[in-house]
């Protein structure tokens, strides 16, 4: 089964590669250090993966899908835009309460070697973009349904993704702070309060 | 006069060390870059600052401390908890607003090295959590004074906290991908909206 076998060996150096950049950072860790903890040699990660940045940027990638499918799957059966958002937080609350468990290490790595490589920026953004733009969707079809107030759709949606963002930041840094799953459900309550139809100076 | 030059001289490595955090990141940068950038010896760099740990601490320590006297002094004349809270908001907008200019890259940095070193883990929790004492307080002061309703005002500050941490993340990320301060001053609106004292289900 040489297909499995090489399957197998990618999702390794993927493994071992997170493990690498949590621990020693990105910048620090080299292909040799992967192949040695993946257990295979220089030959099958070229094979695999042209660079050490495109072993990163699968990680993101994979790392940023996942959440997004949870998200939209667990939204499905919701009646109104403010209880879609809200069933979104709820799936996405335990990767904020299990902040510090090794994924997060890697998330700050993301965002520290974004700042520095254009490349990494901008597969970072095409995410978040990403996001902003199906949470500024959903807030239109709350105020097309008539459960959300006359606010800017890009605007709330910029305001949902900083809010997410610093929680993922706090939770990673600070982990037994809070209960940060229960923060970013109150965190949306809050802003979903401050959308109502009714409300006033938006 | 021999004071004022070892002031100038302590001013020097600490610019020189914030230039070399941002673009190298702390890991890659030795006190010999610093000294060099800075024209200064290794001698008076250890006359000035026992590690370099010790000079990325009074960098962190600095730009937070400057922060926070800035939104103090900017909500002094504000006659309500909301208004002290806009007031601090729009004094910090600028702070969102020029994003990716320098002082951005360090505080990613500094993010980075806190999720490995537990000193500077600790020197950026203090600050963290005397911002959050703080916002609690002014919520508060705000319920005392029934301009807010009876959220618990720690969760409030700790969304508020992390509404800005995400904010200052993207602006560095995305400068152009929106008007960061704008977005700052419309989050806090929503979230005061949110917290009035006719809003239910806090």
């Amino acid at each position: 089964m040489p297909q499995l076998r090489s399957e197998e060996t990618r999702e390794r150096l993927l493994q071992a590669a997170a493990a690498c950049f949590a621990e020693y950072g990105y910048e620090a860790t080299g292909t040799a250090e992967i192949c040695r903890q993946a257990g295979v040699s220089k030959g099958a990660f070229y094979h695999h993966f042209p660079t050490k940045q495109a072993v990163f940027l699968e990680l993101l990638n994979r790392w940023l899908e996942g959440l997004e499918a949870q998200m939209t799957a667990a939204q499905a059966g919701a009646a109104s835009a403010p209880d879609r958002l809200r069933a979104m937080a709820a799936s996405a609350a335990p990767v904020f309460r299990d902040g510090g468990e090794g994924q997060m290490t890697l998330f700050l790595e993301f965002w520290s070697q974004a700042a520095r490589d254009a490349q990494v920026r901008q597969a970072a953004l095409a995410h978040y973009h990403r996001y902003r733009d199906d949470f500024a969707e959903r807030v239109r079809a709350g105020q097309a349904e008539g459960s959300l107030g006359p606010a800017d759709p890009s605007t709330v949606a910029h305001v949902i993704v900083s809010l997410a963002v610093g929680l993922l930041l706090q939770s990673l840094l600070d982990p037994h702070g809070a209960d940060w799953g229960k923060v970013a459900q109150a965190g949306l309550d809050i802003v979903l309060n401050g959308l109502k139809p009714d409300q006033k100076g938006l």
